[in-house]
């Protein structure tokens, strides 16, 4: 854990230049906008340890896989994230010095992220070798008003001397990925152009032919004043760059403004994508620095006013939920719905892959309450648009009959995970698909989605399960073998209680599913069965049964639900007797230690309870999680959000705040020494339902709103803002009263602080 | 399955050019001698397809893991045997054209491998380019009687012109490894040196430091009068050459003998390995092809007397039983107990790693029937010496107080395989190494090697197996969790039959040999109790308790024992409601069906049966052959022969010879379509116990010997002969009549017939 950020309401500030945490504060002062994104490398030269990263969304190459030993069915390619284009580079020379602060010496260094407005701002001053010395304020945005555009104001001022600078503005696609074997190159050429003003490179994706035009243009001012002298651009191979020399006298600010227009193929033409990007430069150009960055600033605070979440008496927290927010404003916005959300955003490379589970279990809630309702709807759609590859997914391992398995990694659909025991076990990825469905519908009441889209998802995963499900002669039930849960840190387990539960939950609400469309628009129906060639009868004849005649691993004495056939031969410990030592276990202990030993990875039982809690009695809910939380490590980002919640259904308040204090400063405070490898994106969505769902205790239940709130005894106050329906929903919460209304919309009946009953 | 192998009692045989089979058979007729191997590739230039593989015994490379996420616990290396300095080269140019089969028209093509006397003779006319035409001769060994040295008669005639030969004899350690990653080379010269009689180069090892000294020299003869002429050698990096002219008239038979000379720094110090390699080819330059070949052919005499099978009434029989016997005796010599038997020989490079539980579990008994009982101790001191080595890779796993896990591969003793339901799981190989002591003492009657190695490798097992288990609360039984069973189509199971048993066995067979230790010599057993920290107390009360509360999972209904918990929760099939398509299964399904699926790869449950037979009944032997081996797929090469051998007992005739057919001619006629990898060379062993152990019927009880045989029905006769404390016993089995008797050797009293009595 680390502590140099400030602590601010609004502000990520880090003070002082410490080259060893510069990797880490690239993650965290990460620009984005849901089409680009920007670690916070430098403008100028560094030849110090850092991480170029620049990212445009839904641009992956499908790398070789690396497998011990190949198995039968593992996917042929394991997809990266690809580091796109740069296009942030201001390389400067002074007075023939080039500007690079791992050789200067730096002083006022200041790194400031505006979550508000997402703007980041760097300051510092600099002495270059032979005593000249700069001062310089950088900043810069990837414009949430326009996803296709970034822009820096580079402004540099000679201190103590009369200066010439040789600027150099490149674009360059000669970038390398982090994790590439054997350091192979991912993009090729197409073309480039560059003239006085303007530098354009249009690179393609090997593989997959994505392309994607970068393009730059600049103004330089002094006092206002255009200056600079541009020479022939350099051209090489996947580069352009534009040479500007410029001189400024001893203590006038010379404002070094660059563009960027970043296109990618997905939603141009290849043929014409040069031409726009060309267009599209003049066009920022001509607005300028500071129009683009009003109508960012703009954008930024309309987002804010539905999804900040204020806390009173305790900055760090405060600081921390809003990093969180600002996070995931910057990942996914929503507005297409082929791109989702990467565990690491546009914040880093590490896991490759886009598209997680995360999404539906982690992240749904969170841009159900903080966004239009079509954004949301998005990310179900994403799903139902890859249906088809997850069925041919199952296929390739043998299942039959249309059913499907969406991928445990995927960018496009397909499986890009190769481990067995997760690509082909961790299989309950399938039932948090079909619940983000009931999710989506249960909080905006759109059961048309049903119809349009769902049933025909649910349908297909209901057939998977049917046909994964085996009946044991032995139980005279039927079983589930070979599952990962949750729990990773188990692996082919048999009867994971949670994977059972999200089985048999799918085949019934897919079978209301069925009722509801065929009542609502048989036409439509009867096409889709057609289609699918569903055989109604049969298929839900055995649906019915598997439901009636599932087995759930129970012990009789403890009342728990067990989390897999066997769980009580192990040796049960809780964590507290664990040796400092020995943790994290993930770190400290053999993988084959792990698995025999009870520690859990983050919610699994639990998962299923936090999941259909309104099937579970409060004692049923408390045997539960008395038995479970203390033999778990919370190792996952993703675990302790989901203990927050049931903690504070539980009345646990003080666990249900440490575990909410593991989860919002994460990435801030380094927690798990891996931030330099970018942030936990999908886990910050976990953060604000710990608040909502948590401490808010938001519920929707048969199309109302319920919250039971309670304030944590380390804060004042607290509130934050909900979307549902069509309102804006206020909550309030202090020491002295909790006060929930609609801001806007309609008046709607919102049921509080209604307890869980008593079994 | 192919069959273009000539059947012949003695002879391999192969007629006409097959360039589509060439790798086939260049694994089928390897040679070998213990310390070095040649697979059966051409002496002149080959441009067809091709793997050209030389092994040197003990010479290994620790090549960079590939892993698609990497595990704690795990090895950093994977071990690669490793292709050698080439030494078999005689390049031949005809008037000026390169002789070359892959280019030149080729007739009566025969390659003739004569297992009686371990000789590769291989014979065909070629015509080159412009129609002139030669005969060509070629015979070869690795001798037998010494293990250093190789020789090459190389035979060719000018058919219809007056030759004049270009012939160029190197020695090559430019090679690669047919899996090295991104063709890596392994080899770096150390020095070279050529004259016109010879040339050596040394080569060393990257990481892993051995030298190996190649040195060659030759003879040229026409008529038996030296000829030819050598001009200056040909140096380059790793390679040396000499070149040599000579003219030969229509008719006349040219003669190249080329000696090799291959020596280790295993086996020699590095600093003396160029000189000591130089006297060597001046000695074997002097002796001559002929002498060198006699020397090796009574070997090879010698070896067979006591190890030969003969079968009457079945050619393809009695070839494939030889073709086991003899490439087995060309892997392991047991002459040093640093070697081992690795899964391919000589005969080719995967499965990289030299020693597995085969070892212990399938060659011992070959060795103990067919050679002096050092060889088979050799192998057992092999493991001893690799204890400290065991115990360290238990640390590394998170085991104390000395407790060992021998690897599942090794070439050092260092584990370096990495998956890790094996690595850390498959850990019933430390029980097959404790029951090989057993196995080694109940054969040999030596007792004493308890005493003196024994022991120590036993109570660091027992300290193992003694962590594994852990106490399940809910049983009340001591349970063994997360393990992979000899079924390596189950992984991450609890309780796996088999290794429960094999746990508590060695718990019980290490309580016997603590026991007589201390009895035979108290001194001793004093010093190595100290020596490793051994509290007897303690550690055996602990012991006896898991003996006595062990659990072993037991149908009450079925009266079988279980493979693992909940494998009755599986669907019940059997291998002929299989389609055929769906076979091999490994071939044809997903992992993950696999898993769950009830088919089995190789006795499991039966392995323990068969291991301690004498604790089961017949009736317990039959319910769980009856019952697992319908559900076996045998698609392990060492699946078959412990079912053979079960099946005998049973008096499942027509069983035992089935399974026996699928392991006899396994190589021979490519029934797994992977022999161009190499020969199955630890399955051979299997094959011979078949024979001895299934058909004869033969086992050691208390001392004594008992022969029970029957003869297939589709054989006339067999007959064998094995080793046993000193004698040789020889078994002759006909329609007719069973004689079993002492052919050398003291009296001996022997069993024959008694079935096994019905409980």
């Amino acid at each position: 854990m680390k502590n140099y950020i400030k602590h601010d309401p609004w502000l990520i500030i880090e003070e002082g230049f410490k080259p060893e945490y510069n990797r880490i504060s690239e993650s965290i002062f990460s620009l984005g906008n849901g089409r680009m994104g920007q670690r916070a490398t430098f403008e100028e030269d560094y030849s110090g340890d850092t991480h170029q990263g620049s990212y445009v969304a839904g641009v992956y190459y499908p790398d070789k896989t690396r497998v011990g030993w190949w198995k039968n069915g593992y996917p042929e390619y394991f997809a990266k994230v690809l580091n796109a284009p740069a296009w942030i580079d201001i390389k400067i020379k002074i007075n023939g010095t080039t500007l690079d602060l791992a050789k200067a010496s730096v002083a006022n260094f200041k790194r400031v992220l505006d979550m508000q407005h997402g703007i980041l701002t760097r300051s510092f001053e600099a002495t270059v070798a032979d005593g000249k010395k700069v001062s310089v304020v950088s900043t810069r945005f990837c414009s949430m008003a326009d996803g296709e555009v970034g822009a820096i104001r580079y402004q540099i001022k000679p201190l103590n001397f009369d200066a010439s600078f040789d600027i150099l503005l490149p674009v360059d696609a000669d970038v390398v990925n982090k994790d590439s074997n054997y350091d192979e190159k991912f993009w090729t050429e197409v073309s480039k152009y560059a003239d006085e003003k303007k530098a354009i490179v249009v690179a393609e994706t090997r593989k997959t032919f994505f392309h994607v035009a970068t393009g730059i243009t600049y103004k330089v001012n002094v006092g206002g004043l255009e200056v600079g002298k541009a020479s022939s651009p350099i051209l090489k191979e996947k580069y352009a760059a534009i040479p500007v020399q410029v001189n400024a006298k001893q203590g006038e600010t010379l404002s070094i403004e660059k563009f960027a227009v970043v296109l990618s193929s997905e939603n141009h033409k290849k043929e014409s994508i040069a031409r726009i990007c060309e267009d599209k430069l003049a066009f920022v150009r001509e607005a300028g620095y500071d129009k683009l960055e009003n109508a960012h600033r703009s954008n930024w605070k309309q987002r804010w006013e539905g999804a900040d979440i204020t806390i009173d008496g305790d900055v760090a927290a405060q600081q921390g939920i809003r990093f969180n927010i600002f996070q995931l404003m910057q990942t996914y916005t929503g507005e297409d719905e082929r791109l989702n959300i990467g565990p690491k955003g546009f914040t880093g490379e590490k896991y490759g892959g886009s598209t997680y589970w995360d999404t539906e279990a982690y992240c749904l809630p969170f841009y159900l309450g903080t966004a239009d309702q079509k954004v949301a709807r998005n990310l179900l759609v994403y799903r139902y648009k890859q249906l088809q590859k997850a069925i041919e997914n199952a296929a390739k391992l043998g299942f039959t009959n249309g059913a499907a398995l969406y991928p445990m990694v995927t960018m496009n659909g397909e499986e890009c995970h190769n481990e067995w025991e997760i690509t082909f076990e961790e299989i309950h990825r399938n039932g948090a698909i079909a619940y983000a469905i009931f999710d989506y519908i249960r909080y905006t009441g759109e059961e048309n989605y049903l119809t349009e889209y769902g049933l025909e998802v649910l349908i297909a995963i209901s057939r998977f399960w049917s046909q994964r499900v085996n009946w044991s002669a032995d139980k005279q039930k039927y079983v589930m073998l070979g599952v990962t849960g949750p729990n990773e840190y188990e692996n082919n387990v048999n009867n994971n209680w949670y994977t059972n539960l999200m089985a048999t939950w799918t085949l019934e609400y897919t079978q209301y599913a069925i009722a509801y469309v065929k009542q609502q628009d048989k036409a439509k129906y009867e096409a889709l069965s057609s289609k699918i060639k569903f055989n109604e009868t049969e298929e839900t004849k055995r649906w019915a049964d598997i439901r009636e005649k599932m087995y759930f691993p129970f012990d009789e004495t403890k009342e728990v639900f067990l989390q897999q056939d066997g769980f009580l031969d192990k040796e049960l410990l809780t964590v507290n007797q664990l040796k400092k030592e020995d943790r994290p276990i993930n770190q400290k202990w053999s993988w084959d230690r792990i698995l025999r030993s009870c520690f859990i990875k983050q919610a699994d039982v639990l998962q299923g309870i936090y999941f259909l809690e309104d099937r579970f009695s409060f004692d049923e809910i408390k045997r539960n999680f008395d038995f479970y939380e203390p033999m778990t490590v919370h190792e996952s980002s993703l675990s302790p959000c989901v203990h927050v919640i049931l903690a504070s259904v539980l009345g646990y308040k003080e666990k249900a705040y440490e575990m909410y204090l593991r989860t919002s400063r994460l990435d801030l405070d380094d927690y798990n020494n891996d931030t330099e490898d970018g942030c936990h994106i999908t886990s910050m969505a976990g953060t604000w339902m710990s608040v909502i769902k948590g401490f808010g205790g938001m519920r929707v239940k048969d199309g109302k709103l319920y919250f039971n709130p309670f304030l944590p005894d380390q804060w004042n106050a607290y509130s934050f803002r909900v979307e549902f329906r069509g309102r804006v929903i206020g909550v309030n919460v202090s020491r002295e009263q909790t006060d929930i209304k609609v801001i806007a919309g309609e008046p709607l009946e919102i049921i509080i602080g209604q307890e869980k009953e008593l079994a």
